[in-house]
């Protein structure tokens, strides 16, 4: 197994490292002990590092130096399959192949998930406590979000916010007001934001321990009347929400709680209009599994943690999504955000 | 070809994408027009970008779909060579390898890397403009740089300043302070600077249009005397440094100029102490084609722009490191980047 820096190392190693071109690799045989392989200008980079507590040899290589080479002479002699995880870049998994002949690459991020998706208690303790950073941001929105002001303006003070209130670094700050709350992905732009709109402010990042937040609220501006239909849909999503959450028990599946948000809103007359999957894990990613999809049979177990986020977007009018992360827990679905659900007027 | 986001993306299409696990891709047949892939969940992000004057399809896929099928329906039927760019996430990589019975991966980073290299004339305008707000931000080192802050504290100055002097975001911020500065891809610690200690300040991070800074420049805070050598080392790898950009003209090979500056380091015997290669291709990615290191005979055309950044690292006590952007030109080597480099004492 081939692991490159990102999220999968940083939980094998307690670390990984800001990655341009040069290789930085562990070295998993499927038996006997691990290695990490990394470029010498960056060892002394690793001194001090868990890698070190856990007695991992450290082997480098040298600009100048083919690092493909080098790492096929850390593998066993008869390794074939190399199994790389899920984000290594082409190039190292490409080169990799090339070093070894004969070898064939596989996918390690399916067994690699298989660990990462049931969350220990540590990790659990650290999603609550990024979530409740990230809700600290959603009570102070009232102060940012007011008609008149750009979505960029109000996405700059919320990503100040987002570090100020203990996070890392703002991954990603969402304002979708008006009709770009329904575009999901939309990001923030110099649109002003106009009075009575709802707007979609789906926030999160990393806090210093390398665990995300993820949370969506849909507010709505005073000063003027909404959209006949806003609060209709708002409360529409707000049930789907619960009925999500409530869904996410041990020993029902991943598709099950998609399909218990998903009934409410097609039963409304807003199927056509809820075009993403509920869901998505979390923990090292933002992204990761278990994704809560039609087809995804994978049966949920104590531990596992995901977003709950279903929405409703019309096209060139508005978007609606509410959003929580939730533990499965024994005792039932553990929220790691507790930001109200209530359609909150601001401005 | 087949495109994922990333600098490569935003180099055809003139954007690119924040991605996660969703699969977006440019296919580029080796006959036949291109097209786009999207998550239907983005689609109405594309709209208004440049990828609609350029006459594009977009292609969507929904969630719960499979996006390596339909990936595969827009390939020509007789595709069996699957070119992917350099930084591919092997999911996806495999993921299309698999909906493509008895294809076979390959780079076309190669290829790829050949157009990127040779810099248009708007291109090497952005480079320099990006070179000039880094340079204001070295110009004003001594407002945060001195003995008692730690190098966080004047990192996170530095950081501010890379954005107010217009970048788009700091993407390094390295603060080698006296025996940090002997390894190379440190970034900063909360160690207290101290008086007469040199100080590796290597920063950069890319404009609103894409293209990146990246300069180094060695400080001496004040306040006592500093290590004998350091001088001695300093006046080494300014010589050095001056020496490859000298170099760095057209008709010469890659190699050659790191063996301009090496050479100059050797002869003062320091030759051990310089372990890193002498520099890289810069563009939509701080690194990238070409590399100067040894073994890359690539010859040098007009449009290649690439850092010159030889430094002397002697562990446990300090390093010097000194950086500019260069671009080669018909008339010789063109500087990005024209912050002095006499040796600057501060605070």
């Amino acid at each position: 197994m081939l692991i490159t820096p990102g999220a999968d190392m940083r939980y094998f190693l307690g670390r990984s490292v800001a990655s341009h071109e040069r290789l930085t690799c562990l070295v998993v045989p499927a038996d006997g002990a691990p290695h990490l392989l990394v470029p010498a200008l960056e060892r002394l980079g690793w001194a001090g590092s868990p890698v070190e507590a856990l007695g991992l040899p450290i082997t480098t290589w040298a600009d100048g130096q083919d690092p493909y080479t080098e790492l096929a002479e850390l593998l066993p002699s008869d390794a074939r399959v190399l199994s790389v995880d899920y984000h290594m870049p082409a190039v190292h998994a490409l080169g990799a192949r090339g070093a070894v002949p004969g070898s064939e690459l596989t996918l390690a991020g399916e067994t690699i998930a298989e660990l990462r998706m049931r969350k220990g208690a540590a990790e659990i303790a650290a999603l609550k406590s990024v979530g409740e950073a990230i809700d600290r941001v959603h009570a102070r929105i009232g102060e940012w979000l007011r008609p008149g002001r750009t979505e960029h303006e109000v996405a700059a003070d919320i990503t100040a916010a987002i570090v100020a209130e203990g996070h890392e670094r703002a991954d990603f700050v969402i304002v979708g007001s008006g009709p770009n709350g329904a575009s999901p992905h939309h990001e923030a732009s110099d649109r002003p934001i106009r009075a009575g709109e709802p707007v979609v402010i789906d926030i999160g990042g990393p806090a210093p321990d390398g665990y995300f937040s993820d949370c969506t609220r849909t507010y709505l501006t005073g000063g003027a009347d909404p959209d006949p239909e806003v609060r209709e849909v708002y409360e529409v999503v707000r049930a789907a929400q619960a009925a999500g959450v409530a869904a996410a028990v041990a020993g029902a599946t991943a598709e099950s709680v998609d399909m218990a948000s998903r009934t409410i809103i097609a039963d409304a007359g807003y199927g056509d209009y809820f075009i993403t999957r509920t869901g998505h894990g979390i923990g090292l990613e933002v992204h990761e599994h278990p994704y809560l999809v039609a087809g995804n049979t994978q049966v949920l177990e104590p531990g596992m943690a995901f977003s709950v986020e279903p929405g409703i977007y019309l096209p060139g009018r508005f978007g609606v999504r509410i959003e929580d992360i939730v533990v499965v827990t024994d005792d039932g679905p553990l929220l790691c955000n507790n930001a109200p659900t209530d359609l909150i007027v601001v401005g």
